[in-house]
């Protein structure tokens, strides 16, 4: 896929301001409801739909193992990753719950479970390997699969715009991701390793420094270049983190908008973002995780992150949440009364 | 009502541990969904249900006029409160789109609109007068007024308690309502006028300078005794406010837990902290207002609100919002399976 995200280009502010100026319109004070009018707006010039509101929208859940998980980074066991896998396809995990109360298509997506799945499962099946590497020794991935990961989000992104897909959100499963996500915002920020390192799904004080010294000893290892998102996802990235880079592409290729869910999608997105930098324009912050480093990131991105609500839970549920955020928010501007319709004196 | 919320009693922290307990079992990193634990916890520990969620939700916008709009604090003229009423009652406005998308049903009240509405309008009557005296030259109202406001709203919380509401939010629209609710907050905190005055719905720095003064001097007439919520109300206040300040003490007395929107609802409850300190655990603050001295109220409370939308339009926007993220969470918490139920490794 590479290359064939050239048509990528930014919002057009015009229609930006057309947008606000059906919101200005509308019977509250100017400006009154905030960051839901921008995300109404912003949302409204990429699709620029007939606003009778937002078609389908589709969850991505991308799972995949690690081999850094061997290095003793994460509390769980790295079965987890192909239990909650199950779990998502039983409907037991929260993501479940988010989606279903959402009114949201939530697609579990294997793109590198260390599990052979039973193909009745009703799994999207993308496996490019079970598992990375370990990167505390070696590259977590080939140059090859590095490109196939990406292609496997970049032709979902596809399929689902075909499908008439109006929103799209990413999240992830995979245990010790949230390692490789560190390892990847300092190799492409440069912030130091602790800055970006937290406690993952619940390692104590000396998990973390243990998380820090291998992430750290990687970097040194791999000398991955900054401002290149293949080299940095080839060395130390993941095969959900890399489907997440191209779904963010393939989505802002197709013109769809795209909600980032939490640390490790941010990693995904900021690839993405590397590779393409209008790409931004595309995404939506979902939310400020919990996880140490995650604000950060936001902040370096230059990006303000919707809700503040501590998770750090990921699947994608935070992007879930803002998704009903901006669907509630292009009801608005769709649904309310103007002045005139209402008549409701203007201000003097 | 005075005296007739004496049983309100804080809520049991073993009840607080015993929902903690439940999420801890969930398939799920512990804590790693934030807020969501909390409000849901708190929540059932105020409702103890059985758990299939959230029963009837009720959200009301308390209206009423108010005397000090025509000191020219305000960017709206004053028979913008009923014709906003109007839009209300024909489905226009924000908050009408917000309800309708959350399951929510929205009681418009009329505690003090200077206008005759027709009886056929589905709007609830409980006028106590056409609007507040103008505090720049006298008390907003009389005792006895002061008195009828709050028992209105502490008539409808029992009377939508006993029809199951499960989960109340406040709301409110009145023209020059900001600069009451200024006056309130300077009064009961101390806090500087010039903290807690903002723009209002969109008055110019010159605007504010006014509104600053207009408060700062009805506060040097009337000397509000900062520790006598019902002192505050009379000197200062609105129908609306008490009215709101009725709602959440009637709705703690009938174990009901309240969802406060912005900037005025706040004023409210803030005098119903003052009345019974215990009805605070009953309270959550949906969102930090864009209003100026906002969040330094809800600093000095001592609570910390659920979203950072930058809205400030009241009617009861935020609290809608905020009341669909607590029946997410409580569904979170009784939806999702155990770890045991899916089968998934705890950690070791």
């Amino acid at each position: 896929m590479k290359g064939s995200h050239q048509n990528i280009t930014g919002i057009d502010p015009k229609l930006l301001d057309h947008y606000q100026g059906r919101w200005d319109n509308l019977t509250k004070p100017v400006a009154s409801l905030g960051r839901l009018e921008q995300l109404a707006c912003r949302y409204a010039a990429i699709r620029h739909p007939d606003l009778s509101g937002i078609e389908s929208k589709y969850l991505f859940t991308f799972a995949a193992d690690h081999g850094v998980a061997l290095a003793g980074v994460s509390l769980y066991p790295r079965e987890v990753t192909a239990q909650m896998v199950q779990n998502f396809l039983s409907g037991g995990a929260a993501i479940n719950v988010l989606c279903k109360k959402y009114g949201i298509r939530n697609v579990i997506v294997d793109v590198g479970v260390d599990h052979e799945f039973d193909p009745t499962d009703g799994l999207v099946p993308r496996k490019v390997r079970g598992g990375t590497r370990n990167f505390v020794q070696e590259e977590a991935m080939t140059a090859e699969e590095a490109e196939q990961c990406v292609e496997v989000g970049f032709q979902l992104a596809r399929e689902y715009s075909d499908q008439g897909a109006g929103l799209v959100g990413v999240g992830e499963m995979g245990i010790g991701n949230t390692t490789s996500a560190s390892a990847i915002f300092s190799a492409a920020t440069q912030l130091e390793v602790q800055l970006v390192t937290g406690h993952g799904t619940g390692v104590d004080a000396a998990g973390r420094e243990h998380k820090i010294r291998v992430i750290s000893d990687a970097l040194h290892l791999h000398q991955p270049d900054s401002r290149d998102p293949w080299d940095i996802l080839k060395k130390v990235g993941g095969y959900e983190i890399g489907a997440i880079m191209g779904m963010v592409l393939g989505c802002a290729t197709q013109k769809v908008p795209v909600v980032v869910d939490g640390f490790i999608s941010t990693a995904g997105a900021l690839l993405a973002c590397l590779e393409c930098q209008p790409v931004k324009e595309y995404l939506f912050f979902s939310h400020s995780s919990r996880e140490q480093g995650h604000s950060a990131v936001l902040d370096w991105l230059g990006v303000r992150p919707l809700l503040h609500l501590d998770l750090c839970l990921g699947e994608g549920t935070g992007a879930a949440i803002a998704m009903d955020l901006i669907d509630v928010s292009v009801k608005l501007m769709t649904e309310m009364a103007t002045f005139d319709q209402a008549r409701v004196s203007r201000h003097e």
